[in-house]
């Protein structure tokens, strides 16, 4: 067990940034961000924060300077290097704001590279405020203590996007009604196949289901995998974070445990 | 791949009563409930329903009255009869609305039979209205078409909880520090070893962690089983959906389909 006093539990306010880190570079932070660091957090010029961009690891850094609006950075040590993450899409349905943003703060958590929004023939909600989705991925990602921020697509016609399929990244596809493995059966033979490094996607329908067409379109996909969540009707964003925790645990990263916490 | 039209997906309304469940019984619903029917769902007099009270399985009725705030049914033919379901609790301490409403939706999509909120040295939360978690589980176990509604249990201490656990219920203990088993290891482990029909319990820590006599106390636990969610730190009802969603891939039910879509 763990026998570190909580104390040591705490860990530095992580902060996603643009610029290029390396050790003495300044950065500079936004409005919102320096406002949430003086304000929110408190924190006073000396603090201790880490920074990460997608590109060069985790980096501490120093709060240089701090005022009304404004705040400025000095890169110190790397405290982690850029890792090799999963090439994994979460493909959804919109659905109602509140359960939209969850699903993007849980397909944060669980590793997604991209988010890709699909409009259906049954999709209920037409608008996706894609600039809203990116900006709580980014907070999941900082929160999570991910290395990277997976990015969110603009919203496409799910018949295109299955027109122009990558003919080599496996699809899960997470199907209520007709044939379907259970997604252990089809995640422990993808695994066993050795597909864990391969790219992946999850599909998620919309409450209303996928139309006759759009069924039709996907079992003509090389390595589409229709799957079952049970037998209890899954809501889609449950549907989306129970399926890519599943592709976490049987082909993902799940055998790493998370940084510095005893054991990894 | 499922051939039905869409028309037939349509499921009917599912509602959750006290009362015994027998051909030609009449029920009758509360203010709340009617009005539900009447003013949001637009039913009228000969409407069918589907009624489930966790004993008699699931029926069909009729709405035979329905005025300002009354509605009365009768009971015509059982659709499904009641099914064994698994004893599976989750144990978790009480995070903030929103969220603690989420973890209670997915944990009753995700076949939870009882949910313990329980109160340890780090929980930020102490204060838990049990009649909206109750009723939040009642509409979730309707929706998801479960044929039981989990119960939501008082808040107790973690460590009476621990002090008092019955000896024979299996325990997954989702820990960010520390040693732990990844949790796909532990459970193809319990799955190989038969444990599947066993009581199990999944346990959810506070944002906080565990505090040092707590995490000494569970593993004093006969039963105990320390595991791994990977190596992003997810929120605490990230990590309650994430492991209950193992549970069922790996032990519970999730071989089978959902009631009456095609295959089951």
């Amino acid at each position: 067990m763990a026998r570190e006093p909580m104390a040591r539990e705490k860990v530095a306010t992580r902060l996603h940034v643009e610029e290029t880190l390396v050790a003495g570079q300044v950065v500079g932070l936004d409005h919102g961000r320096a406002h949430f660091l003086r304000t929110v957090l408190r924190l006073q010029v000396g603090a201790q924060v880490a920074l990460f961009n997608g590109r060069d690891g985790e980096w501490s850094a120093e709060l240089e300077g701090l005022g009304k609006g404004w705040a400025s950075l000095v890169v110190g040590q790397q405290r982690r290097p850029q890792a090799a993450e999963a090439d994994l899409w979460l493909v959804f349905a919109p659905i109602k704001r509140g359960r939209i943003d969850f699903l993007i703060e849980k397909a944060t958590e669980l590793g997604c590279s991209e988010l890709h929004p699909a409009l259906t023939r049954f999709t209920a909600v037409d608008r996706v405020n894609t600039d809203r989705l990116a900006a709580n991925a980014k907070e999941a990602a900082e929160q999570c203590e991910r290395l990277s921020v997976p990015t969110v697509a603009p919203p496409r016609d799910l018949g295109k996007m299955i027109d122009a399929w990558p003919e080599e990244r496996h699809l899960l596809i997470c199907a209520e009604r007709g044939e379907a493995v259970p997604i252990g059966e089809a995640l422990a033979e993808a695994s066993e196949a050795g597909l864990g490094t391969h790219p992946w996607a999850v599909l998620i329908g919309p409450e209303g289901g996928f139309a006759e067409h759009e069924l039709t379109a996907l079992t003509r996909l090389p390595r589409a995998h229709f799957v079952g969540l049970g037998p209890r009707i899954l809501r889609a964003d449950t549907a989306g974070v129970a399926a890519l925790t599943c592709w976490q645990a049987w082909l993902g990263d799940w055998h790493r445990r998370p940084p510095g916490r005893g054991s990894t």
